[in-house]
């Protein structure tokens, strides 16, 4: 690659430091680190031609996207951030400002979203890639949320709003020309879509609130619930009128000529929390939320039985097929 | 992909288990371990036409290979192996049998080495990748093996022998034709690239002996002995004389026409240990790294200072050049 892996490594190591829980960071075979409570790890990957492209992201915005949807993970455990590691896969040619532009951004994120980048690897690829892997804690004493526990008779409820991601990259692939919409309604889809942002204190928020269920719509709600469903061996039914869109998402859908449904639940990116919980526990966690700045809306209902039903004015309604713009 | 990741996942979770630390492994957002004492993490990549090839090397191969090279790097900071995470980069014409195999293979191979595959995640890519995150565990009261110990006036030693990956690679490559090898001493070398073993006993053996610095062989002796130098702040001079180097690989490096020591000391990929300690200590930590199997030869001095210096007969010898055998 364009720049050396020691150099690297060394300019990564003086910009990153250890703490209490990271004894040992960037420069040796491993990190070495202290967790106390439980630990929570996830990997993840972001592939050039794939889940980006370098003509509509920068360095950052790539470094961005890569480590967001792996904290985003963090988030779907009610897990406190910690530790990101990166696998940079880099092409023979790439150039070194990128690189390096990279790498600063990876120190920075990191810091913003509090974790710590505590280690990494660079390896020649044909392709560019970015594999992080998140490393999130929960207290002793303390539980995370899995997506095993919704029961019959439970409330299903989103974060946020929908759509947004898939709708921005319509737009930024140019196939949205004829949706007419405000500069600042534009720039909130796109940005949803290069620069996703991880729930992570919405995430920690729901510790000890009784929330049954929880997963980051990642794929899309219907799919996300499927695993909630899947796993908690329950049916989930969600009724497409109180599924909260994002604005702008039904200009794109009709630009395109889609089903406003197929796009807001089916794109997925939006890195959004889908939750099951009592009723009863509907306000208290909603409040919490609130003060995180987060909105939690109530969508659907846990039955006995399997699988993911959607319905629209009473109607139902059929599973959205996904976008198949990725590869 | 060929292969639906839900299927895949689904595979994955019914044949690895939880266990006293892993609480959650495959099939949530994140897995969920019980760690105790201290937490050693490493990732690392292969990636197909810079680390592997399909012609060469089959699903299982790879697999080894990527496992590996990742828990190598815990037998260096004295680890036990605890869990791994893989994140399979998988282009879109792979063929389902090839993806079932490889994921079959992670899954025995992990146990093997005494680790659980306890996450992962699969991901479109034009190239196929595999990342691997090993993490491994250091009990109370015990400590990992840094680079950063070594002291002026010990010895520097290292484990088994050196060279038989980069001569594997030549002969898989067919450039060294003219050698002349008995076929076992060619199988050997050929296993020496494509499924190179981790030696986690000998690191684990290797605490509270008082080893004082310890690295992987991994991008070949002389480079890394300089991040020993470099992270201990001392030099180290090695007398080539007295490097172990594997059966075959000088008849291969003349088949070459290239020098010995730039074969066995550049080409890497050995996943031997390098490591310093007090000459008094030497009985010791030989002895116990014999009992596992693993032979331990003096090869050089910590000195004050700065940098690798290489001698052969009492002459210095140009640091090894490294084999630009991979893009």
């Amino acid at each position: 690659m364009g720049l050396g892996e020691i150099e690297l490594i060394e300019r990564l190591r003086r910009q990153t430091g250890t703490g209490d829980r990271v004894l040992l960071g960037i420069g040796d075979d491993a990190a070495l680190t202290a967790p106390q409570g439980r630990t929570v790890t996830t990997v993840d990957a972001v592939v050039e031609g794939i889940h980006f492209d370098r003509a509509s992201s920068d360095a950052r915005q790539i470094a961005h996207k890569a480590l967001a949807t792996a904290l985003s993970d963090l988030a779907a455990m009610a897990a406190d951030p910690g530790e990101l590691y990166v696998t940079l896969g880099l092409p023979a040619k790439t150039d070194p400002d990128f690189t390096l532009a990279m790498a600063d951004a990876l120190v920075e994120l990191a810091a913003g979203w509090n974790a710590v980048l505590a280690g990494g690897d660079t390896v020649g690829s044909p392709t560019l890639f970015l594999g992080v892997t998140a490393v999130g804690h929960i207290p002793q004493g303390e539980e995370a949320v899995t997506r095993g526990g919704a029961r019959p008779g439970e409330l299903v409820c989103v974060t946020g709003s929908l759509g947004g991601a898939g709708a921005g990259l319509l737009m930024i692939q140019g196939r949205a020309a004829g949706a007419r919409l405000a500069p600042g309604i534009r720039e909130a889809l796109s940005s949803r879509q290069l620069t996703p942002q991880p729930l992570l204190e919405a995430g920690r928020a729901l510790r000890g609130l009784g929330v049954s269920a929880l997963i980051d719509v990642s794929d899309g709600l219907g799919t996300d619930l499927g695993h909630i469903a899947r796993t908690s061996s329950v049916a989930i039914t969600v009724d497409f009128d109180r599924v909260p869109v994002q604005e702008g998402v039904a200009e794109v859908a009709s630009a395109v000529d889609r089903h406003l449904p197929d796009l807001a639940l089916g794109a997925g990116e939006d890195y959004e929390l889908a939750l099951t919980l009592a009723p009863e526990r509907f306000e208290k966690v909603a409040g919490a939320l609130e003060s995180c700045g987060t909105k939690l809306s109530r969508i659907g209902e846990v039955l006995t039985g399997e699988g993911v039903r959607l319905t629209r004015g009473g109607e139902p309604l059929p599973m959205p097929r996904g976008f198949e713009h990725r590869s």
